[in-house]
Protein backbone atom coordinates (compact mmCIF):
# COMPACT_ATOMS: atom_id res chain seq x y z
CA UNK A 1 0.00 0.00 0.00
CA UNK A 2 1.47 3.97 -1.15
CA UNK A 3 0.24 6.70 0.55
CA UNK A 4 -0.93 10.28 -0.80
CA UNK A 5 1.38 13.02 0.88
CA UNK A 6 0.46 16.50 0.14
CA UNK A 7 3.49 18.81 0.27
CA UNK A 8 2.74 22.27 1.47
CA UNK A 9 5.11 24.34 -0.59
CA UNK A 10 4.90 27.79 1.18
CA UNK A 11 4.20 31.36 -0.56
CA UNK A 12 6.55 30.72 -3.68
CA UNK A 13 10.44 31.07 -2.98
CA UNK A 14 11.43 27.21 -3.31
CA UNK A 15 13.95 28.48 -0.34
CA UNK A 16 10.89 28.73 2.06
CA UNK A 17 10.01 25.01 1.59
CA UNK A 18 9.95 22.97 4.49
CA UNK A 19 12.88 20.22 4.86
CA UNK A 20 9.90 17.73 5.21
CA UNK A 21 8.66 19.11 1.60
CA UNK A 22 11.59 19.27 0.50
CA UNK A 23 12.87 15.91 1.06
CA UNK A 24 9.60 14.37 0.39
CA UNK A 25 9.42 16.87 -3.42
CA UNK A 26 13.13 15.41 -4.17
CA UNK A 27 12.03 11.72 -3.24
CA UNK A 28 9.16 11.76 -5.13
CA UNK A 29 8.76 8.92 -7.86
CA UNK A 30 5.27 10.30 -8.44
CA UNK A 31 3.83 14.15 -8.07
CA UNK A 32 0.42 15.67 -8.93
CA UNK A 33 -0.61 19.44 -8.96
CA UNK A 34 -3.40 21.22 -9.98
CA UNK A 35 -2.95 23.92 -13.01
CA UNK A 36 -4.82 25.91 -15.32
CA UNK A 37 -4.70 24.13 -18.50
CA UNK A 38 -2.11 25.42 -20.85
CA UNK A 39 -0.28 27.10 -18.09
CA UNK A 40 2.61 25.53 -15.98
CA UNK A 41 1.06 26.07 -12.81
CA UNK A 42 2.03 28.07 -9.39
CA UNK A 43 2.53 24.67 -7.66
CA UNK A 44 4.71 22.86 -10.24
CA UNK A 45 6.71 26.17 -10.68
CA UNK A 46 7.82 26.80 -7.19
CA UNK A 47 8.94 22.88 -7.25
CA UNK A 48 10.63 23.01 -11.16
CA UNK A 49 14.95 22.35 -10.40
CA UNK A 50 14.10 19.58 -7.38
CA UNK A 51 12.42 16.72 -9.40
CA UNK A 52 14.10 13.48 -9.32
CA UNK A 53 14.85 12.18 -12.76
CA UNK A 54 11.76 10.18 -14.04
CA UNK A 55 9.85 11.71 -11.70
CA UNK A 56 6.08 10.99 -12.95
CA UNK A 57 3.91 14.01 -13.32
CA UNK A 58 0.20 13.86 -13.14
CA UNK A 59 -1.44 18.11 -13.81
CA UNK A 60 -4.53 18.32 -12.57
CA UNK A 61 -6.01 20.62 -14.85
CA UNK A 62 -8.81 22.65 -14.11
CA UNK A 63 -11.73 22.12 -16.04
CA UNK A 64 -12.84 25.72 -15.65
CA UNK A 65 -11.51 28.25 -14.00
CA UNK A 66 -12.40 32.14 -14.45
CA UNK A 67 -14.60 31.41 -17.50
CA UNK A 68 -17.75 30.73 -14.91
CA UNK A 69 -18.93 32.36 -12.46
CA UNK A 70 -17.73 30.45 -9.24
CA UNK A 71 -21.25 30.17 -7.96
CA UNK A 72 -22.86 29.26 -11.07
CA UNK A 73 -24.46 25.22 -11.26
CA UNK A 74 -22.66 24.59 -14.65
CA UNK A 75 -19.21 25.59 -12.43
CA UNK A 76 -19.74 23.76 -9.65
CA UNK A 77 -20.67 20.54 -11.64
CA UNK A 78 -18.14 21.08 -13.54
CA UNK A 79 -15.43 21.20 -10.52
CA UNK A 80 -17.29 18.19 -9.05
CA UNK A 81 -16.72 15.66 -11.60
CA UNK A 82 -13.33 17.10 -11.87
CA UNK A 83 -12.75 16.25 -8.34
CA UNK A 84 -14.06 13.07 -7.94
CA UNK A 85 -12.66 12.13 -11.02
CA UNK A 86 -9.02 12.85 -9.79
CA UNK A 87 -9.62 11.47 -6.00
CA UNK A 88 -10.68 7.98 -8.07
CA UNK A 89 -7.40 8.12 -9.87
CA UNK A 90 -5.42 8.87 -7.38
CA UNK A 91 -7.18 6.07 -4.90
CA UNK A 92 -5.89 3.96 -7.56
CA UNK A 93 -2.85 4.57 -8.25
CA UNK A 94 -1.94 4.62 -4.13
CA UNK A 95 -2.83 1.22 -4.20
CA UNK A 96 0.81 0.24 -4.82
CA UNK A 97 3.15 3.65 -4.81
CA UNK A 98 3.75 6.72 -2.78
CA UNK A 99 2.35 10.18 -4.76
CA UNK A 100 2.82 13.52 -3.52
CA UNK A 101 0.40 16.01 -4.42
CA UNK A 102 1.80 19.48 -4.58
CA UNK A 103 0.23 22.68 -2.80
CA UNK A 104 1.45 26.05 -2.56
CA UNK A 105 1.24 27.74 0.52
CA UNK A 106 -0.33 25.68 3.66
CA UNK A 107 -2.66 22.78 2.40
CA UNK A 108 -5.55 22.90 5.09
CA UNK A 109 -5.73 26.78 4.41
CA UNK A 110 -7.75 27.61 1.91
CA UNK A 111 -5.86 25.05 -0.40
CA UNK A 112 -7.17 22.95 -3.53
CA UNK A 113 -5.97 20.25 -1.87
CA UNK A 114 -8.65 19.96 0.65
CA UNK A 115 -11.56 18.50 -2.13
CA UNK A 116 -9.33 15.85 -3.09
CA UNK A 117 -9.04 14.71 0.93
CA UNK A 118 -12.69 14.65 1.79
CA UNK A 119 -12.69 12.26 -1.14
CA UNK A 120 -9.91 10.45 -0.09
CA UNK A 121 -10.16 10.55 4.00
CA UNK A 122 -10.31 7.02 5.25
CA UNK A 123 -9.88 5.36 1.68
CA UNK A 124 -5.87 5.59 1.44
CA UNK A 125 -3.68 6.80 4.05
CA UNK A 126 -3.12 10.32 3.83
CA UNK A 127 -0.08 12.42 5.34
CA UNK A 128 -0.22 16.41 5.01
CA UNK A 129 2.86 18.45 5.58
CA UNK A 130 2.34 22.13 6.58
CA UNK A 131 3.71 24.82 4.89
CA UNK A 132 4.21 28.70 4.90
CA UNK A 133 1.19 30.63 4.26
CA UNK A 134 1.04 32.93 1.14
CA UNK A 135 -0.36 35.59 3.27
CA UNK A 136 2.99 34.93 6.20
CA UNK A 137 5.01 35.32 2.81
CA UNK A 138 3.08 38.45 2.11
CA UNK A 139 3.25 40.68 5.55
CA UNK A 140 6.55 39.45 6.15
CA UNK A 141 7.53 40.96 2.34
CA UNK A 142 6.03 44.56 4.22
CA UNK A 143 8.56 44.71 6.81
CA UNK A 144 6.07 44.90 9.36
CA UNK A 145 4.14 42.82 12.02
CA UNK A 146 0.92 41.95 11.15
CA UNK A 147 -0.15 41.33 14.68
CA UNK A 148 1.20 42.19 18.40
CA UNK A 149 0.18 40.89 21.53
CA UNK A 150 -3.35 40.73 21.80
CA UNK A 151 -4.31 41.84 18.32
CA UNK A 152 -7.54 40.40 16.77
CA UNK A 153 -7.11 39.47 13.12
CA UNK A 154 -9.52 38.07 10.25
CA UNK A 155 -8.88 36.68 7.20
CA UNK A 156 -11.62 37.78 5.17
CA UNK A 157 -12.56 36.29 1.19
CA UNK A 158 -12.55 39.01 -1.13
CA UNK A 159 -16.01 37.97 -2.38
CA UNK A 160 -17.97 39.04 0.78
CA UNK A 161 -20.55 41.78 -0.03
CA UNK A 162 -19.08 46.02 0.42
CA UNK A 163 -20.72 46.23 4.05
CA UNK A 164 -19.96 43.60 4.87
CA UNK A 165 -16.40 43.52 4.31
CA UNK A 166 -16.24 47.46 5.36
CA UNK A 167 -17.85 46.23 9.16
CA UNK A 168 -15.35 43.16 9.79
CA UNK A 169 -12.00 45.48 8.34
CA UNK A 170 -13.75 48.13 11.07
CA UNK A 171 -13.70 45.73 13.81
CA UNK A 172 -10.14 44.06 13.31
CA UNK A 173 -7.09 45.47 14.33
CA UNK A 174 -5.15 43.70 11.61
CA UNK A 175 -6.93 41.66 8.37
CA UNK A 176 -6.21 39.95 5.39
CA UNK A 177 -8.15 39.99 2.32
CA UNK A 178 -7.76 36.67 -0.02
CA UNK A 179 -9.16 36.86 -3.44
CA UNK A 180 -8.61 40.41 -4.59
CA UNK A 181 -8.75 39.99 -8.34
CA UNK A 182 -11.83 41.19 -9.60
CA UNK A 183 -12.98 42.41 -6.46
CA UNK A 184 -10.62 44.97 -6.30
CA UNK A 185 -12.55 47.89 -6.73
CA UNK A 186 -15.50 46.78 -4.13
CA UNK A 187 -12.52 45.84 -1.59
CA UNK A 188 -11.23 49.40 -2.10
CA UNK A 189 -14.63 50.87 -1.18
CA UNK A 190 -14.76 48.68 1.95
CA UNK A 191 -11.74 49.83 3.17
CA UNK A 192 -12.68 53.18 2.73
CA UNK A 193 -15.58 52.89 4.16
CA UNK A 194 -14.10 51.38 6.65
CA UNK A 195 -11.76 54.07 7.65
CA UNK A 196 -8.87 52.01 6.59
CA UNK A 197 -7.92 52.65 3.03
CA UNK A 198 -5.30 54.84 4.07
CA UNK A 199 -3.52 51.99 5.71
CA UNK A 200 -4.17 49.32 3.35
CA UNK A 201 -1.68 47.46 1.25
CA UNK A 202 -1.63 44.69 -1.68
CA UNK A 203 0.85 42.32 -2.41
CA UNK A 204 1.46 40.36 -5.06
CA UNK A 205 3.49 37.50 -5.79
CA UNK A 206 4.85 37.47 -1.94
CA UNK A 207 8.30 36.10 -1.98
CA UNK A 208 8.47 35.53 -5.49
CA UNK A 209 10.90 37.10 -8.41
CA UNK A 210 7.73 39.17 -9.03
CA UNK A 211 6.95 40.60 -5.63
CA UNK A 212 5.18 44.10 -5.78
CA UNK A 213 4.09 45.70 -2.64
CA UNK A 214 1.83 48.71 -3.24
CA UNK A 215 -0.89 51.25 -1.19
CA UNK A 216 -4.43 50.53 -2.54
CA UNK A 217 -5.19 53.99 -2.13
CA UNK A 218 -2.77 54.54 -4.86
CA UNK A 219 -3.57 51.58 -7.38
CA UNK A 220 -5.36 51.57 -11.04
CA UNK A 221 -8.52 49.22 -10.51
CA UNK A 222 -7.40 47.12 -13.94
CA UNK A 223 -3.64 46.75 -12.32
CA UNK A 224 -4.49 44.16 -9.49
CA UNK A 225 -2.97 40.59 -10.79
CA UNK A 226 -4.47 37.12 -9.46
CA UNK A 227 -1.99 36.09 -6.78
CA UNK A 228 -2.21 39.24 -4.30
CA UNK A 229 -3.55 39.57 -1.13
CA UNK A 230 -4.33 42.94 0.84
CA UNK A 231 -3.58 43.47 4.10
CA UNK A 232 -3.91 45.98 7.02
CA UNK A 233 -1.20 45.95 9.88
CA UNK A 234 -2.39 45.45 13.73
CA UNK A 235 0.22 47.22 16.40
CA UNK A 236 -2.56 49.48 17.74
CA UNK A 237 -2.80 47.59 21.18
CA UNK A 238 1.24 47.15 21.12
CA UNK A 239 2.68 47.88 24.81
CA UNK B 1 28.20 45.69 8.90
CA UNK B 2 26.56 42.65 10.37
CA UNK B 3 22.95 42.10 10.62
CA UNK B 4 19.98 40.70 12.20
CA UNK B 5 18.43 37.61 10.58
CA UNK B 6 15.41 36.44 12.55
CA UNK B 7 14.37 33.02 11.54
CA UNK B 8 11.32 32.04 11.88
CA UNK B 9 11.42 28.14 13.28
CA UNK B 10 8.03 26.93 12.54
CA UNK B 11 5.41 25.39 14.82
CA UNK B 12 7.96 22.73 16.82
CA UNK B 13 8.88 19.55 14.94
CA UNK B 14 12.63 21.19 13.63
CA UNK B 15 11.90 19.07 10.17
CA UNK B 16 8.88 21.72 9.75
CA UNK B 17 11.80 24.64 9.45
CA UNK B 18 12.15 25.95 6.07
CA UNK B 19 15.28 25.70 4.27
CA UNK B 20 16.21 29.34 4.51
CA UNK B 21 16.23 29.29 8.27
CA UNK B 22 17.53 25.75 8.65
CA UNK B 23 20.41 27.25 6.98
CA UNK B 24 20.61 30.41 8.78
CA UNK B 25 20.78 28.31 12.22
CA UNK B 26 23.07 26.04 10.75
CA UNK B 27 25.58 29.05 9.28
CA UNK B 28 25.35 30.61 12.59
CA UNK B 29 27.87 31.79 14.47
CA UNK B 30 26.17 33.83 17.08
CA UNK B 31 22.53 33.12 18.02
CA UNK B 32 20.01 35.00 20.53
CA UNK B 33 16.59 33.81 21.69
CA UNK B 34 13.92 34.68 24.43
CA UNK B 35 13.25 32.52 27.09
CA UNK B 36 11.74 32.21 30.73
CA UNK B 37 15.01 32.15 33.16
CA UNK B 38 16.13 28.73 33.93
CA UNK B 39 14.00 27.00 31.05
CA UNK B 40 15.61 25.58 27.88
CA UNK B 41 13.08 27.73 26.10
CA UNK B 42 10.84 27.10 22.75
CA UNK B 43 13.25 28.22 20.12
CA UNK B 44 16.39 27.38 21.26
CA UNK B 45 14.62 23.08 21.89
CA UNK B 46 13.85 23.92 18.10
CA UNK B 47 16.95 24.12 16.99
CA UNK B 48 19.02 21.55 19.71
CA UNK B 49 21.57 19.21 17.37
CA UNK B 50 21.74 21.92 14.37
CA UNK B 51 23.88 24.57 15.68
CA UNK B 52 27.37 24.68 14.72
CA UNK B 53 30.40 23.76 17.11
CA UNK B 54 31.51 27.42 18.78
CA UNK B 55 28.14 29.06 17.98
CA UNK B 56 28.17 31.75 20.56
CA UNK B 57 24.58 31.91 22.68
CA UNK B 58 22.45 34.47 24.14
CA UNK B 59 20.00 33.65 26.11
CA UNK B 60 17.24 36.64 26.59
CA UNK B 61 15.48 35.79 29.96
CA UNK B 62 12.21 37.45 30.44
CA UNK B 63 12.70 39.55 33.73
CA UNK B 64 9.03 38.87 34.23
CA UNK B 65 5.93 36.08 32.91
CA UNK B 66 3.18 35.20 34.44
CA UNK B 67 4.43 36.26 37.88
CA UNK B 68 2.58 39.76 37.39
CA UNK B 69 -0.35 40.70 35.33
CA UNK B 70 0.55 41.41 32.05
CA UNK B 71 -1.04 44.64 31.96
CA UNK B 72 -0.17 45.90 35.44
CA UNK B 73 2.50 48.75 35.32
CA UNK B 74 4.65 46.76 36.59
CA UNK B 75 5.08 44.21 33.81
CA UNK B 76 5.04 46.70 31.59
CA UNK B 77 7.72 48.93 32.58
CA UNK B 78 9.98 45.55 33.62
CA UNK B 79 9.72 44.24 29.38
CA UNK B 80 9.97 47.57 28.44
CA UNK B 81 13.68 48.33 29.77
CA UNK B 82 14.18 44.76 28.91
CA UNK B 83 13.47 44.97 25.34
CA UNK B 84 15.35 48.13 25.57
CA UNK B 85 18.58 46.51 26.58
CA UNK B 86 18.39 43.67 24.84
CA UNK B 87 17.64 46.09 21.33
CA UNK B 88 20.64 48.34 22.58
CA UNK B 89 23.07 44.76 22.86
CA UNK B 90 22.00 43.82 19.46
CA UNK B 91 22.61 46.66 17.89
CA UNK B 92 26.39 47.27 19.28
CA UNK B 93 26.86 43.66 18.37
CA UNK B 94 25.52 43.62 15.23
CA UNK B 95 28.50 46.37 14.29
CA UNK B 96 30.39 43.86 13.37
CA UNK B 97 29.05 40.44 13.37
CA UNK B 98 25.38 38.85 11.31
CA UNK B 99 23.35 37.30 14.75
CA UNK B 100 20.66 34.72 14.14
CA UNK B 101 17.45 35.87 16.74
CA UNK B 102 15.42 32.63 17.08
CA UNK B 103 11.76 32.76 16.97
CA UNK B 104 9.08 30.06 17.34
CA UNK B 105 6.28 29.99 14.71
CA UNK B 106 6.26 33.20 12.02
CA UNK B 107 8.16 36.25 13.36
CA UNK B 108 5.74 38.64 12.29
CA UNK B 109 2.95 36.97 13.61
CA UNK B 110 2.66 37.69 17.30
CA UNK B 111 5.89 36.68 17.99
CA UNK B 112 8.40 38.96 20.57
CA UNK B 113 10.84 39.62 18.00
CA UNK B 114 8.53 42.60 16.46
CA UNK B 115 9.42 44.10 19.70
CA UNK B 116 13.21 43.93 19.10
CA UNK B 117 12.07 44.56 15.47
CA UNK B 118 10.56 48.27 16.07
CA UNK B 119 14.09 49.01 18.34
CA UNK B 120 15.85 48.44 15.72
CA UNK B 121 14.72 48.85 12.44
CA UNK B 122 16.48 52.04 10.88
CA UNK B 123 19.67 51.11 12.97
CA UNK B 124 20.83 47.54 11.73
CA UNK B 125 19.81 45.55 9.06
CA UNK B 126 17.31 43.15 9.77
CA UNK B 127 16.42 40.10 7.46
CA UNK B 128 13.15 38.51 8.72
CA UNK B 129 12.72 34.15 7.29
CA UNK B 130 9.19 33.56 7.71
CA UNK B 131 8.01 30.56 9.19
CA UNK B 132 5.03 28.21 9.36
CA UNK B 133 2.67 29.38 12.49
CA UNK B 134 1.65 27.28 15.36
CA UNK B 135 -1.17 27.18 14.50
CA UNK B 136 -0.76 25.75 11.09
CA UNK B 137 0.96 23.22 12.94
CA UNK B 138 -2.18 22.82 15.17
CA UNK B 139 -4.63 22.71 12.47
CA UNK B 140 -2.44 20.35 9.79
CA UNK B 141 -2.20 17.90 13.42
CA UNK B 142 -6.20 17.72 13.56
CA UNK B 143 -6.57 15.93 10.46
CA UNK B 144 -9.43 18.73 8.92
CA UNK B 145 -8.55 21.56 6.99
CA UNK B 146 -9.06 24.81 8.75
CA UNK B 147 -10.84 26.97 6.49
CA UNK B 148 -12.55 26.53 2.50
CA UNK B 149 -13.31 28.58 -0.12
CA UNK B 150 -15.31 31.35 1.23
CA UNK B 151 -14.54 31.13 5.24
CA UNK B 152 -14.30 33.86 7.15
CA UNK B 153 -11.69 33.10 9.88
CA UNK B 154 -10.56 34.80 12.83
CA UNK B 155 -7.83 34.72 15.00
CA UNK B 156 -8.75 35.90 18.73
CA UNK B 157 -6.61 36.52 21.83
CA UNK B 158 -7.75 34.39 24.76
CA UNK B 159 -7.53 37.42 26.79
CA UNK B 160 -10.89 39.56 25.21
CA UNK B 161 -14.11 39.67 27.35
CA UNK B 162 -16.04 36.71 27.55
CA UNK B 163 -18.60 38.47 25.35
CA UNK B 164 -16.71 39.50 22.90
CA UNK B 165 -15.27 36.11 22.30
CA UNK B 166 -18.61 34.97 22.27
CA UNK B 167 -19.85 37.22 19.95
CA UNK B 168 -16.77 36.87 16.90
CA UNK B 169 -17.07 33.11 17.26
CA UNK B 170 -20.40 33.11 16.58
CA UNK B 171 -19.84 35.09 13.19
CA UNK B 172 -16.85 33.50 12.36
CA UNK B 173 -16.79 30.13 10.09
CA UNK B 174 -13.38 29.31 11.31
CA UNK B 175 -11.45 30.30 14.39
CA UNK B 176 -8.44 30.18 16.23
CA UNK B 177 -8.19 31.34 20.03
CA UNK B 178 -4.11 32.25 21.48
CA UNK B 179 -3.31 32.83 24.82
CA UNK B 180 -5.53 29.52 26.44
CA UNK B 181 -3.91 28.92 29.30
CA UNK B 182 -5.48 30.61 32.61
CA UNK B 183 -8.12 31.95 30.24
CA UNK B 184 -9.46 28.22 29.37
CA UNK B 185 -12.97 28.69 31.56
CA UNK B 186 -13.48 31.69 29.73
CA UNK B 187 -12.79 30.50 26.64
CA UNK B 188 -14.86 27.13 26.93
CA UNK B 189 -17.44 29.71 28.19
CA UNK B 190 -17.54 31.98 25.38
CA UNK B 191 -17.66 28.52 22.74
CA UNK B 192 -20.82 27.66 24.65
CA UNK B 193 -22.52 30.98 24.19
CA UNK B 194 -21.60 30.79 20.44
CA UNK B 195 -23.19 27.05 19.95
CA UNK B 196 -19.40 25.91 19.39
CA UNK B 197 -18.46 24.31 22.52
CA UNK B 198 -19.27 20.83 20.76
CA UNK B 199 -17.09 21.62 17.40
CA UNK B 200 -14.32 23.38 19.52
CA UNK B 201 -11.10 21.49 19.46
CA UNK B 202 -7.67 22.07 22.09
CA UNK B 203 -4.07 21.41 20.34
CA UNK B 204 -1.52 21.78 22.82
CA UNK B 205 2.53 21.42 21.62
CA UNK B 206 1.32 21.23 17.99
CA UNK B 207 3.99 18.51 16.00
CA UNK B 208 5.97 18.21 18.70
CA UNK B 209 6.73 15.12 20.81
CA UNK B 210 3.76 16.07 23.50
CA UNK B 211 1.14 17.10 20.87
CA UNK B 212 -2.04 16.62 22.63
CA UNK B 213 -5.48 16.94 20.86
CA UNK B 214 -8.90 17.08 22.76
CA UNK B 215 -12.11 18.22 22.26
CA UNK B 216 -12.71 21.35 24.99
CA UNK B 217 -15.80 19.89 26.11
CA UNK B 218 -14.28 16.72 27.36
CA UNK B 219 -11.59 18.65 29.15
CA UNK B 220 -10.74 19.54 32.47
CA UNK B 221 -9.94 23.05 33.28
CA UNK B 222 -6.59 22.39 35.08
CA UNK B 223 -5.50 20.64 32.35
CA UNK B 224 -4.45 23.12 30.02
CA UNK B 225 -0.89 23.75 28.56
CA UNK B 226 0.45 26.93 27.73
CA UNK B 227 1.41 26.15 24.41
CA UNK B 228 -2.14 25.50 23.43
CA UNK B 229 -5.05 26.97 21.05
CA UNK B 230 -8.19 26.45 20.59
CA UNK B 231 -9.67 25.97 16.92
CA UNK B 232 -12.94 25.70 15.02
CA UNK B 233 -12.82 24.38 11.35
CA UNK B 234 -14.98 25.96 8.81
CA UNK B 235 -16.02 24.08 5.99
CA UNK B 236 -20.14 24.80 6.52
CA UNK B 237 -20.17 27.08 2.85
CA UNK B 238 -17.80 24.21 0.96
CA UNK B 239 -19.47 23.45 -2.50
Amino acid sequence: MGKIICAGLGPGDPDLMSLRAARAVQGAAYIAYFRKAGRPGQARRIVQGLLAPGCVEYAMEYPVTTELPADSPEYIAALHEFYEDWAARLEVLAQDRDIVVLCEGDPFFYGSFMHLHVRLQGKVEIEVIPGITGMSGCWTATGTPITWGNDILTILPGTLPQAELARRMGESDAFVVMKTGRNLPKIRAALAQAGRLEQAVLVAHGTSAQQRIARVAEMKEEDCPYFAIVLAHGGRNRA
